[in-house]
């Protein structure tokens, strides 16, 4: 993640995967440990996205663990939490206490239970989280990814959002899939508003139209290649470079996941817990786990000094 | 709804709007009042339900009004609150605690964010939940409502669920609003298991087919109707009585339903701060609030001694 003049970030993100204990509780020196691993390959911090099974943690948890990423001495200038929620006062709290940490932004999914609601519903709630928690440093990125949230964020909420709160809107992450979408983002006009895409997949496209990188699930296990790219998208080798990311997300992609991406984790760094996933997920099977090893092996693929 | 003589609910339930102050803090005081209504008019009380705007609040919200209704009198034996959650903690957490003050049952959601996710990773969750709170009362109603949830509870899970926990699986709450769906869960087999129907729009057809009654969101402005219908179901007027409530059901149904339940508890019980939802909801507009209230007017409806 490249640290700029400004504030706002540009650069690759992992979404961090969350490790668990035995009774699956989330392990905090773990969690620790690889985000720093992320940090020395280059990446920055999505921590509690997605891919961090982040919904299947409370808000007690998620706080816990944010106190002691910071106390273990990961920056939290690296770090972009998801902090948005279905409940209006979840998503405060989260928000405001990343935010008196100093994490330099956080990722903001819409609340996602009911479906089919307004935009005008929306505006009101991004509204009252960013009210509420009223701190002049809050950066907030909405999360656009309509084929798990259900409840889109669309063009014209955030060019609202922006004009009404032009300091504390900073970007978006986009993982609808759709180009076109990321292209339209690109093109809002906004001023200093990043547009992450969801998969490194799209980096090359996304910087050639004026985005700031991507933030995406790979990252966590492929991290320096992709950061390689977000570097270099304007030299020659850029499409190569392309090439070589899509090949090992097309293996990823290819079992579930979040489980494929923490059995990966736990082979290449020796800590089996890494395998633990919380339900409603589940980890790979032993066979899925052989299988997903002799591919990345046949690709070539490292996870350096992890 | 009807106390019988063994544990598990039958009749009519209101998932209980949950009215706000200026602020958009819960009014436990206002929620116990309704309460004590819904009571009064023979309905039981599925507080913390889908329209009672219960995934807009937090765990902890949810905790202070439960134990603020039980401190104000009103029976943990006719309440089923909701406590599903995508978090495995959340879930434990909130059913632990409703179990321990005596609530006759629980309504509990699929973890609703991941989707696509597998029977086995379901299992896995509500298994989870009933080992961790080990609490030989805890009596659990599964909550189907793909519409919303986008995660379904199937046939088969249902079965493996009721299979590994019959003294835990007390039935279901089907919100499918596909009546095939709930005819098989009345032919499922499965020993005193109470199958309600999420509208009482088919209430009538959920009886005559060993259905328990019905969990809907206009029990909380039509109770002694809904209750009527259901204590004479065998009568020769209840296609009759069916057909006075689909009349209401419908009017509620032309407006977005939270609003519109609360907008009409406003009017009839002269409390304005019933109008106010949670964002993402928006509440009713003025020129809707008076055609809801001229509608409800010209068909005789009635909110009495509320």
């Amino acid at each position: 993640m490249s640290q700029e003049s400004h504030d706002r970030f540009s650069g690759v993100l992992a979404p961090v995967i969350t490790p668990f204990t035995e009774d699956l509780s989330p392990d905090a020196a773990l969690l620790g440990k690889h985000c720093r691993w992320l940090v020395s390959q280059g990446a920055g911090l999505a921590i509690f996205g997605t891919n961090s099974e982040a919904n299947s943690l409370s808000v007690k948890e998620k706080r816990l663990l944010l106190d002691a990423l910071c106390a273990d001495g990961v920056d939290p200038g690296m770090m972009m939490p998801g902090t948005g929620a279905c409940s209006l006062s979840d998503a405060v709290e989260l928000t405001a206490h990343a935010a008196s940490l100093g994490c330099r932004g956080v990722l903001m999914l819409p609340p996602f239970y009911y479906k089919g609601v307004s935009d005008d519903g929306l505006f009101a709630f991004f509204s009252e989280v960013i009210n509420r928690v009223a701190d002049a440093r809050l950066q907030v990125y909405l999360y656009h990814i309509p084929p798990i949230a259900q409840v889109p964020i669309n063009l014209e909420l955030i060019q609202r959002l922006a004009a009404e709160f032009p300091n504390n809107i900073a970007g978006i992450k986009d993982s609808s899939g759709d180009w076109n979408n990321t292209l339209q983002l690109n093109q809002l006009g906004i001023e200093d508003f990043r547009v992450f895409c969801g998969s490194e997949s799209l980096l090359l496209r996304n910087m050639q139209n004026g985005g700031a990188g991507c933030i995406s699930a790979t990252a966590n296990v492929n991290p320096s290649p992709i950061v390689e790219l977000f570097e270099r998208w304007e030299s020659a080798d850029a499409e190569k470079l392309q090439l070589g990311l899509d090949e090992i997300r097309g293996i990823f992609q290819s079992y579930p996941m979040i489980a494929a991406l923490k059995s990966a984790t736990a082979r290449y760094s020796g800590e089996d817990s890494w395998e633990r996933v919380r339900p409603p997920l589940i980890s790979l099977g032993q066979s899925e786990r052989e299988k997903l090893a002799a591919e990345l092996q046949e690709a070539g693929f490292q996870m350096p000094d992890i």
